[in-house]
């Protein structure tokens, strides 16, 4: 089975929200794992709003402490403990949200019944998360104030052996975890049956990578490379460059730019100024250097890696 | 003129939103100037959906610290400043506000370029806020931690003179402010004109009491008596009277009988338990005991006092 790897934009205005577009934020679904990147102010909405499973979250990735970025992060804390949660939340950022809910906690004297969990991310590829399946990286963003893009990677899968193949070399029930390791199959008559023979290899491992905010930098090409799908942030069109370098955002062309020096097969591109209405310049001037870009919008479903099926 | 007295409701669930309904936040008009009462998280996209005029909210009221009521705030603030705001914002609450403002600022190194003025409501009675024609006051209210409400009255209006009189009495335009005021009109021949011939009684002062959140408690009664429109929260229909002295707010009927007992002219509910879903139980209920009872929901307008026109 192929597992879903897919993330749901909830939010892809940059700063301030607007009345079509909310502040960052997304929801990745890999397997039957929940994780949600950035929380801005209206994200338990969001979630209700395109019926996503709000419970199922136990990890939340916050890029940076900038408003439009983790103001929502209190009021889904609140209501987590008020819908009876009792399992813990896991939340990921730089140094300083722990203090900022602390505080919250404090002046309406209100603890959840559940844990959250806080962990400082301050390192450049520190590994985050880990299960079976699936990697979760820092990578290091230049921006204003510190900031961490996250990158999902799944695990190198076992090989598949091929169905008809156990009844023909009747592969006993013990030797198959090392065949789907890549050993070859030593025959009760000593005879050598190459592992490829017996097996097909596994569908490639997929990646994607989160980068908001950041301004164009090759820093972490190293990270991002050939990654299935690279969302980064393109606050501005191109023609403001200049306004970008100063805020430390990027353009539609550096972040396109960043996407073909990488070699990433797919850019999704988000974080737009809520002076932009019209959003067709954004695709023209990516897919000029990057074809493969997509544009975030609220409630869009985008799959990492090719299609399934 | 009759000035426009009227609030626009941008949110009315208790605690938690649900896919229809947003967190306390309501927008005061009054003449030309505009109040936020209470902002709970989403309240700027709020007043971005209903095409309310965001900036022109100089002076905001805080009930209480509870995140349902005030987690929109920090948001807000940022937003201004990345609008470029300049006039100074008016920010009312229980103490503890400035400080969670504060660590936001802190943590995302940014202060906005406008003035935002803390003021602690810690007393009932209060005077908050006044101008020509407006006074507002904290009520305090009954909850699980300091919780203040609102009342907003306007001042007694001058009396107007009846046009034709001036012209009759050859009314010179010296004597008029004293006129206005109630006195009697002396004429060249030292006859004298009582007051009530020659003016007509202004309207009378229009007050709006918003009441929330809180459990039943008559302590408050003197000051919303007679009040044109009671914001009263109604977290609760009547059969879960019991949750709702636990938790410290009240139900249908509890509010419906304090409208009955302090002779509001109009009462309206709001703050509603999430876990309801079809509302038509919160009217019958308070209508059995307040016929002139209003629901608030999403982007209703409701005017304080009379109908113009």
């Amino acid at each position: 089975m192929f597992p879903v790897f897919q993330t749901s934009i909830l939010g892809s205005s940059a700063a301030t929200p607007t009345s079509e577009r909310h502040t960052s934020a997304q929801l990745l679904m890999h397997h039957n794992k929940f994780f949600l990147l950035d929380c801005a102010e209206g994200t338990q909405m969001q979630l209700r709003r395109f019926r996503m499973p709000l419970m199922k979250v136990n990890h939340i990735f916050i890029t940076h402490l900038h408003g439009d970025h983790y103001l929502g992060l209190p009021g889904l804390i609140f209501s987590y403990h008020l819908l009876g949660r009792k399992h813990d939340l896991h939340v990921y950022s730089p140094p300083g949200l722990e203090e900022i809910i602390g505080l919250h906690y404090r002046v309406s004297q209100l603890r959840p019944s559940y844990e959250v969990h806080f962990h400082e991310v301050g390192e450049h590829e520190q590994e985050l998360y880990q299960d079976k399946q699936l990697s979760i990286k820092a990578i290091a963003m230049e921006h204003r104030i510190p900031t961490f893009g996250f990158l999902f990677s799944e695990k190198e899968r076992e090989r598949k052996i091929i169905k008809e193949n156990i009844k023909k070399y009747r592969i006993p029930y013990q030797k198959m975890p090392m065949i789907k390791k890549g050993e070859d199959l030593e025959l009760d008559n000593r005879q050598i049956v190459p592992n490829r023979e017996i097996t097909f290899d596994p569908p490639p491992p997929r990646s994607y990578a989160y980068c908001s905010d950041t301004h164009y930098t090759e820093s972490f090409l190293g990270m991002i490379r050939g990654a299935d799908l690279l969302y980064h942030e393109a606050t501005f069109l191109h023609d403001k460059a200049e306004v970008a370098r100063e805020k430390m955002h990027s353009t539609t062309v550096e972040a396109a730019t960043l996407a073909k020096k990488a070699g990433v097969k797919q850019l999704l591109l988000g974080h737009y100024s809520a002076r932009y209405k019209d959003m067709e310049l954004f695709r023209e001037e990516a897919r000029a250097v990057f074809p493969q870009t997509l544009l975030a919008e609220e409630g869009m479903v985008v799959t990492v890696g090719p299609q399934p099926g």
